[in-house]
């Protein structure tokens, strides 16, 4: 999840600046959102998935302010139910 | 960056019970971390993907209470310098 385009990002102008004055010069852009790693128990990939896109529908993101994007990790496949 | 394994994340404890709330009942976990988004000019993406590692070591990432990872990002690809 990431501020949208355009949105004021005090936390990413601030490490923007940090990364600046700690000498790296080649950085145009710094943007700061949440990571939200949820374990669930789903059938398959592709279903869990889904009900992680319907958490961010409903609940996770404000579609106002925030972009976001789903994605799987393979290792959590294995310790699912 | 995530909190590490063991570490009290009342956020995502937080998440967690809203989510049981709204009926998801198959959720084992729920961990909220941060995603920083980097737009760095470098020659190569493993070129950037190596400044983007120093600069987590260096500044972005507490090592005491963090896991962190490193991924690029296609689109920016053609952004960069």
């Amino acid at each position: 999840m990431k501020p949208r385009p355009g949105l004021l990002d005090p936390q990413g102008k601030a490490i923007h600046h940090a990364l600046n004055s700690l000498g790296w010069d080649g950085v145009a852009d710094v943007r700061v959102g949440k990571a939200i790693y949820i374990d669930v128990a789903a059938e398959s990939q592709q279903a869990a998935l889904e009900v992680a896109d319907a958490m961010c529908r409903k609940l996770l993101a404000n579609p106002v302010t925030e972009d976001y994007e789903v994605s799987g990790i393979s290792e959590l496949e294995g310790a699912g139910a």
